[in-house]
């Protein structure tokens, strides 16, 4: 499988509003892109400080179907439209395993 | 379910022997804390510039569970050990899904 990784922190003053429009935005995702075999987000539990504020993990069966999503025109959109206004931060990682 | 996810670049000069130490020290938690459920790792494929090197991905039933792998004396050897002297930055998300 290969996985695509992603934390984000956002920008300070971002309303949870906007935090919910991201992740109902995300949650979209899997119904419009095929290529997605798991897509597990999530904000921070707050267990543990100085840690980023939502994940996204998504797994597909190979690196050409992670490049579909990756480039894929309706998750372009939530990223131009729902997360780039409010990134402060982000950290990823893309693995096969 | 819970997860961990936790990203690491290491410093300058890492060795591949050092990366390799790191990887064969983490595969080893499954067999020694009862409490992962899904533990899944792996060096960045080198798809997308900018990002860590390496990712951890932990699932357990509960955050209960999760402190347990968090505070157990061999997860906290490894960081230690193999983790610590090489790490450069960290960036970590827990959450549930």
């Amino acid at each position: 499988m290969f996985r695509h990784v992603v934390l984000f922190t956002w920008v300070a003053g971002t309303t949870d509003e906007q935090k919910a429009t991201v992740e109902a935005a995300l949650k979209e995702l899997p119904g419009a892109i095929p290529e997605i075999r798991r897509y597990e987000i999530g904000s921070d539990a707050g267990v543990n400080p100085g840690n980023h504020e939502f994940a996204v993990v998504a797994d597909f069966d190979s690196v050409e179907d992670y490049l579909v999503y990756r480039d894929h025109p309706v998750h372009r959109a939530v990223i131009a439209d729902a997360i780039k206004p409010i990134l402060a931060e982000r950290a990823a990682v893309q693995y096969a395993f």
